[in-house]
């Protein structure tokens, strides 16, 4: 099994990869491989291209919210696409992974350690990790130099190359062990948060999973532009007793105040309530569109 | 009149300010004072304490979505002020202005410009703007460096420091203005888009501008965790016929899954069915908030 995830390795986008495996217990240290690309673009493309047989991207933190390019990628039309391979191809979600974010401090491993966190004088990280520990940074680390760069896993790797161990880096534990950082002080976010991830398939190789009795199906839709065309559609699901797990607008990129709309209802295509539900809410909308029915992440 | 924006000069935010100042026709060269803030969270502290009259921040953007940190601004309960001046203050929208956003390529004025765009050494701008004009770059500018800075203004000033002028800045006008250089190129964004920026005031200064016959309102709502909740908000609004011009989820900050929802509604609060209508919603939610009522931006 080939799974793409954004790079580079070390990132919780690893670790979301790691704990799939897990979960379907096709974890075999032969048969897995990670390819890493740049961007969730990227990582959608070589889904798409048939490079993996599926990628795994961030699409929400509890904190932070959405992260709008994953759910721009499985609202786009392909526009983009750099080359024509895997047409006809679209992005189904097959299941989520929910990841906790630990950040950690932790620097290059040393005979001297520092003996307190006052002697570090560069602390680097991505800009989202420095600000959610930012009242550790001023408790703990405040004559330290704070530098950005773009992402956890690469401070890391910075932070490994500096010999006399005064450069840390905030990043995951999976960073730490790759780049042999010692880590020195442990979840030292201000407030504990959880990475949402979905793993994506191309529609042709995405085999539905049967009903589990704890399922989530994730739709788009497109409105008829009138007053309370979305209270509509919501009323298809409440009718029903179906409960939304999230709804989430983005712009449909035609005009200031033009959306679409990501919800994602518990329960499966198979149960008949889904299905007339997305049945109603197809008559009353411009365009629909079913992204995928998976089981809810534990 | 003195107003807070996101600096440094020369950003889209502050020609959303002289676009505001001019709509309020209060413009004189002596009375106005632009303040510059490095982040949102301090146009908006500063607000709070008083330093400014008002304060303009970007909220969205018809191609990628919401501001988040406008949004958590505005539903904070300042858990992270750093003084206590201004306490008892919330923040109100008391307008908004929309801003096109139009990027130049721009370099330093010289005798000898360029004579093609192949001479350009180094392009230099903010990530969304780059990615912006992922189409222009690689069409006419495919030789040269890429370079990330942390604002639009920013690279303007990088630009203007390059006596070759072979360094090109991807900016607005007013920044190329402001720095002294030479548009070379115009409009050069693969796609148009205009960002929204509202008008902050502090609770005890913002008076309530007088229906003009097409208004806004904006809430903030928490949900009582049930089922349906999210269909039957909407229904108070749309039983009364008030068009949603804008719903858009936020993480509570509470838990993964749960959220607090931003609502544009049409209409004036002076006006009975709005009025109606946010009675109705507040038996249903556990939070009501009212952001602000103010004069839709032409």
């Amino acid at each position: 099994m080939k799974i793409g995830v954004l790079g580079p390795a070390g990132t919780f986008s690893e670790a979301a990869a790691e704990l799939w495996l897990l979960s379907k217990a096709e974890k075999n240290e032969e048969g897995e491989e990670i390819k890493y690309y740049e961007t969730i673009f990227g990582v959608s493309e070589g889904v798409l291209r048939g490079e993996v047989d599926c990628g795994i991207v961030p699409i929400e933190n509890s904190l932070e919210g959405s992260v709008g390019e994953t759910l721009d990628v499985l609202s786009s039309e392909r526009e983009n696409a750099e080359t024509a391979e895997g047409e006809g191809e679209e992005l189904r979600i097959v299941g989520e992974v929910l990841v906790p974010i630990k950040i950690n401090l932790s620097l290059r491993t040393l005979l001297n350690l520092p003996k307190n966190l006052a002697e570090i004088k560069t602390v680097v990280s991505h800009p989202h990790a420095l600000a959610q520990c930012k009242q550790f940074l001023r408790e703990q680390l405040r004559g330290a130099k704070i530098k950005s760069v773009d992402s956890t896993a690469s401070a890391a790797k910075l932070a490994a190359k500096d010999e006399k161990g005064r450069t840390a880096a905030l990043a995951s534990e999976e960073a730490a062990r790759r780049y042999g950082l010692k880590i020195v002080a442990e979840n030292v976010q201000d407030k504990e948060s959880v990475t949402r991830f979905v793993v994506l398939s191309s529609s042709s190789l995405a085999t539905e999973t049967a009903p589990t009795g704890k399922d989530k199906t994730s739709v788009l839709i497109y409105l008829k532009d009138r007053p309370g065309a979305l209270y509509e559609v919501l009323g298809e699901f409440a009718r029903r007793g179906i409960n939304l797990t999230k709804i989430e607008s983005r712009p449909s990129r035609r005009a200031m105040g033009d959306y679409m709309f990501h919800i994602d209802c518990e329960g499966h295509l198979d149960e008949e309530a889904v299905r007339a539900a997305l049945r109603g809410v197809e008559q009353r909308v411009a365009t629909l569109k079913i992204l995928g029915t998976y089981p809810v992440a534990k």
